[in-house]
């Protein structure tokens, strides 16, 4: 992994019309960059959308950091575009949000090691103490910031002044806490959380419950971006396990933990990646 | 297929209590059955349920099927069960409901055709004239039963006076009809259908819809018994099948009709070979 | 689906170098093309390969058939490009090639006829008679052509002549016999078969056979181009379904037929759509 | 997990015939066991072979473990079987053989510690040094062995000289070295391997190198017994991942960590819990 070269990956949003693909991938060219990755997608509808991640080799490409801004404006503007260029030698700061449940966290933290994960994980937090001694174990610096029903409000600007700019954006791994709505607003489109069934099904509390009652034959898990509607904010990954009527809620929880952690990485990888894009409620992931 | 045995299949609900399948064992062996398959399930709870599936050899079995029962009644009376008995050469008898889709209906025939569903068919019943040439071709009678909406009532009792004792159960293979609360209860826990969701997710109309306008990344189909309240029902048989973004509503269709038709084709399988029990609003599959 | 616009997919293959990309998009810019989907992959090799296939409108493209070729030529010959220009409109003839086996077949035909599987199919051809009812229900041309093992090369040759030009590629439903040399050279990448197993596991006769004896506990099925290497021709599609010690070979074969079907129509959907791609052994499916 | 009941399984296997369950069933209800699991397989052939898993509560149960086999041996010589009684309160000792991979080792550990994987870990041997922190973190001592090609017997030799009688069975997480056929038939059917492939594809070395030649759109991998046979040991689990072209070595080898630890997590618990029989070189897992 430590071979791979350095890119930049451009994210571009705009209305599609023809000439888009052209423009970007000839501004690319011209200053001498290799493109590396291209994919694209359209609504096709009338009045339609245009998405688009190209990536290529930072190495030969002639225009520095300060200067990639300044030469596409024109491309960007012509075309409305929304975009952002990312660097991927600039890892993305990742804070942790956990409660009691370690296997997500667990898991997250051995894929960071490993460097599966290209993240930088400036802090974890928590409402509940539990989790230090694995915080410890990767040497990640570990916050209690207990929240109460009667404080919340106050529970969590506390928090939300004490990641002020540390991160860029946020995992809730297992973190049992509703967010209120101002701290969401804080990291919009950057707060991923893990909901442990296949959203829309079981919405909310107990969700393995939920399906132990419901008889499923199937449970999931659900990695979305955070909203201010409970478990509806856009979906990244989602996945399914099989059960059957032998499955106690405690199998459940068991071979849930498997589904969880495997897609909260993978939607976190494909984030730190630059490869996740989002429009009405819906993501592009390129 | 066609060499294997023929079997007698027990199907039995009782409270949990020792000693159960010591006596059915104990009753099949007496009377000389050799038991081919035997799973059995227990809620393992206080004033907990029991299930249990025994499958013996028929041929070397000494109880004729008059005899059976009167034979095992005492075993019956003393843990209070619930039974059946099936005999594998006592084909069930399918009727098929459809309306104008055809991919479930021709995986079903085929299947049948070829012998994988040990079955019936007497009928198919249409509220659309579409799909007779596809029944004709599997010399299928076939029935075409226009259902209004200011009629409905009565159409679905003409329905149900045609298929009188013709039917031992019925499938709705993509029947896009609600079926009024007497037909239900004319064969309670004896209608199967295929809905196009991943249930819970996506009740009712235009589940693909549904979950384009979600963003979901998988969709499924569940087989799921009929009862009076939508979609509901106990859960026989769930699968999904991987979408992105790229996927349009007519490929999720088209995705969509491989997942329903292996699925609803799976739960007719194990309710043709006597697998399926009832409890609370869950099924066991043995 | 009859609402899709024609499309226009060039399919590109060359060595690696800046600025493919933004010729190729240029290219269809200047002439009035609107991309619709452009998809490339990379080798990222030192003498690394470069392959790309870019899909745009044909309505508003201002090259006729005629034109396009020459007009392009240039681009091709400055990169060093194998290329095909595949029009939508232009569906591609495919012979089938069946022997008993009815699973494949029954599948392909109605997915063709529903309009999943965008082709035309001038004829079946068959070792055996047994499936020509079949073919009849659809109204596709069905014909013997006996083959035996004194004769083969003659049988085949007979074969070869009958289908001449009448069709762009040949598909394998279960065609139970090996073919000559002779008769795979002349369609070169353009048969592709089925293989009832998870190549390269269990190459040969009767995998299902071969897989009970092993005590896997995953079977499947392979999608293949046909070379003069059994069963190691480029790869396009796979999948698996689980099975366990109590899968006797005919569950196996039961099951197996579900995932055959499947993968093949994959396979077929996937090349009657100009998304795949051969290089070295191997396929780049876009 | 930690409420549930200590229970014993019975683990049988004796050539078939009738009466069997019959028997074992009547003996633990005559001893006042409650029976809450029971499966059973029958090879169904002429001469065929009868595997059974019983599991039964040990608190109600009249017959110590001294008792037990005395008590049962009439009809275990009745039957000509070969069993095990397995007490769910005598954990099995595991003793895990690693190198330098720590994906496997990282995710055993972490299920045994929060009880997913009920057994005890005397011991974890490398040849290598490399993970030794690992095993500190879980509290577990760690041994290095070095092996060089010259001595291996010798340094087999010691090993399993130091292992002894404190291990019941063995895993190989990644444990790069093959071992010698002594070593191996002291501990017949009880040393667990994880091979990175799906057997029988790509058997030895390097798989994911074998799978990226061969442009395989799945992998895989594959928990076995070990044998004397290289990689042909009766297979426990099997599961596999979807990989594509874009997929370089280094990703099949990421995406294949996961499956490898799920598939070795799963054969172990399937061992622990006294599910898996072997019979010719395949398994019954119940």
């Amino acid at each position: 992994m430590s071979t791979q070269k350095d890119t930049i990956s451009l994210l571009i949003s705009c209305p599609d019309k023809p000439g888009i693909v052209s423009a970007v991938s000839g501004f690319i060219f011209k200053h001498n960059g290799n493109i590396l990755e291209s994919d694209q997608y359209s609504t096709n509808q009338h009045d339609g959308s245009f998405f688009m991640r190209i990536c290529f080799a930072e190495d030969t490409f002639q225009l520095g950091e300060g200067e990639l801004g300044e030469a596409f404006q024109p491309i960007a503007t012509q075309f409305q575009m929304q975009w952002t260029a990312n660097y991927s030698r600039r890892r993305k700061r990742v804070g942790i949000l956990v409660s009691k449940y370690d296997h997500c966290l667990v898991d997250l933290l051995w894929r960071w090691k490993i460097g599966e994960l290209a993240m930088d994980i400036p802090f974890i937090i928590s409402n509940h103490p539990d989790l230090e001694g694995l915080a410890n174990m990767y040497d990640v610096p570990y916050y209690h910031f207990p929240v109460k029903r009667a404080t919340r409000q106050q529970d969590e600007q506390r928090m939300l002044d004490f990641i002020g700019a540390q991160a860029d954006f946020l995992i809730l791994a297992r973190y049992m806490q509703i967010l209120e709505p101002f701290f969401v607003e804080a990291f919009p489109q950057r707060i991923i959380n893990i909901h442990h069934s296949f959203l829309p099904a079981f919405v909310g509390a107990s969700p393995y419950d939920q399906a132990f009652k419901r008889g499923v034959k199937l449970i999931g898990a659900t990695a979305h971006y955070v909203t201010n509607s409970l478990d509806e904010g856009p979906i990244i990954a989602q996945d399914v396990i099989h059960c059957d009527h032998r499955d106690s809620v405690d199998d459940l929880i068991r071979k849930g933990r498997d589904v969880e952690r495997r897609v909260l990485a993978e939607a976190v990888r494909l984030y730190t990646t630059d490869r996740v894009l989002v429009y009405e409620n819906k993501t592009v992931v390129f």
